[in-house]
């Protein structure tokens, strides 16, 4: 009764059914069950996706590579935009899955759902997003975007950590990743973890109850710190989409100023703050968003994320803008690019 | 620090080094891991198991022949005992790993694990063993035993739900299940579930603290049980092997009685109990394990599962007895075998 109950309120969350609910151990479980799932019901050896994916998407889709598939990893803009027309240009009779991602974990960008999913539909291919960073920040409506697969997270919507879900369309098939004893109807075997899915539940509920006046909160937030830094740090350009965004999430490149040096600083400051992904544990290793975005070697190792949460305050912001101020003008005094910018 | 000090805590209670423990989300994923881990490693395309393997072994198995590949399924004696001359002639140029259960989960029977290990070990095969029903019964040693892979589940031993470990011994290469960012040193990616971790971690250090202590308790219970049930209710067979169990489980034939109603009737009397396994959301689904063990159909659908945990009491015992005789009495009367043995 515990685990369909929370199953409700993930499913309220995204306007789903509960039966299209698939219960995980995470993100990176619905994004690898989403892949194989589909990829073991033999309908196609090719995969589209975007180059600005997580991890979660990216080395399934190598692993794939090696045993046969193919997989079209799609350029994005300045921004970060996915351009639907490539996406179009890429379908072929063996295209039997979409793989774009709602939100990116590191710019914040929102990619056209929407209008890719109504394409892979035109095309008979299935959808999947993973949608880890945008549940719980924007409204999302499954049924309304027209999305076939979708996975959740519940740590990142202030759940409890190793436990998520992959929203399955109802007419859609997959095959189980994990196999066993045929709990959630087969298609993921093991005893489920019933108090991280409860947890998970009710981060769902709150994250649902609370949209509108979160997103405002996140926003206002957002935007004090991106007016701060921008008018404050001279040299500091603000990355990903400017409007199609996730509300929680700002990108900075400081020119002439390491990131990775910026995050110990910044840890000394108590400020967390991530140069990629922050949910990689491979450490130094160029942002492969940021490339795919055009920017160069310096700008990438420049560059740094900033999240913002419900518990944060305007005086964290205040705060935040200080020790960057103050760390940003510190490290380029040392800079090997002190002369080339005239800081 | 809250997982490293928990994977120590697990590697301790089987004599592993912490390097050697893989957190995975239970036994079912440790199974899974173990398997398709030895797998893609490409060194063969065969594999030996048992007949009265969980499904969290036998499933994988079976996709794994629809796949192409070959497994030998190992037949067992009346009390659920593997032969270890069956698995020398089972092994081939292309047998890449052998998988026996430590314990059975339905009868408790123990398999010749060392003697097993042994074996592989002579003729290059890695050797897995799914320790879930036998961790925190008996004591394991990996290194005396021999063992290169072995599956834990955390609820098996009193912690929480939804977590467990596979060991590894160092110098076994395994491939990832599940791909990502790359945690558990690549071996298993997703954010970890601190919080079951760290429950995990506290029940292994229980079980280990209190083994000899626990498995006193256990046999004391299970030896009443036994006595008691044999005693009081004629018509009745202990099942598994009478020495190599494990010593909290009890298994029972009730001649002329439908174990399915026998749940009925015990849970309506406040007893848990099970026919198959209990992990298995499949209902009404004949034992594979007795059928293994040349049960007849009769003797399979008049079989229950007891086990007693380190909660029980000799008064729930007693009280166990005096309700089975009771409903036992209360079926026979109405059995379409009743004169068959003239109860």
């Amino acid at each position: 009764m515990a685990i369909q109950n929370a199953r409700k309120r993930i499913a309220d969350l995204i306007n789903a059914d509960s039966k299209e609910i698939l219960l995980t151990s995470g993100g990176t479980e619905s994004n690898n069950t989403a892949i194989y799932g589909i990829v073991f019901q033999n309908k196609g050896k090719h995969i589209i996706t975007s180059s600005i994916e997580h991890d979660a998407i990216l080395e399934p889709c190598k692993r794939l590579e090696r045993e046969g598939y193919r997989v079209s990893y799609l350029p994005v803009d300045r921004h970060g935009l996915v351009n639907v027309d490539d996406i179009r240009k890429e379908i072929s009779q063996d295209t039997c899955l979409i793989t774009i991602m709602f939100a990116n974990n590191e710019v914040g960008t929102i990619q056209p759902i929407k209008e890719i999913a109504s394409m892979a539909h035109d095309n008979n291919i299935v959808f999947h997003t993973d949608a880890v960073q945008a549940v719980g920040k924007v409204p999302i409506d499954v049924k309304e975007l027209g999305i076939d697969l979708l996975s959740i997270s519940s740590h990142k919507i202030n759940g409890p950590k190793g436990v998520g879900a992959l929203h399955i369309r109802k007419g859609i098939t997959i095959s189980p990743l994990i196999l066993g004893g045929g709990q959630e109807n087969g298609l993921r075997s093991g005893t489920e973890n019933v108090a991280s899915i409860v947890g998970f539940g009710m981060a769902c509920k709150l994250a649902r109850d609370n949209m509108s006046q979160n997103m405002s909160y996140f926003k206002n937030l957002t935007s004090r710190l991106v007016t701060g830094v921008l008018s404050e740090i001279p040299g500091t350009n603000l990355n990903g989409h400017h409007e199609k965004r996730i509300p929680n999430n700002a990108h900075f490149t400081f020119l002439g100023v390491n990131g990775e040096d910026l995050i110990i600083k910044l840890d000394e400051n108590k400020i967390a703050a991530s140069t990629g992904s922050a949910c990689s544990v491979r450490v130094q290793k160029a942002s492969h968003v940021l490339r795919a975005m055009g920017f160069s070697h310096e700008q990438i190792t420049g560059s740094l994320r900033l999240t913002v949460g419900i518990t944060n305050t305007d005086e964290e912001i205040d705060e935040a803008i200080r020790v960057l101020k103050e760390v940003v003008q510190e490290l380029r005094a040392v800079s090997p690019y002190k002369n080339k910018y005239n800081f």
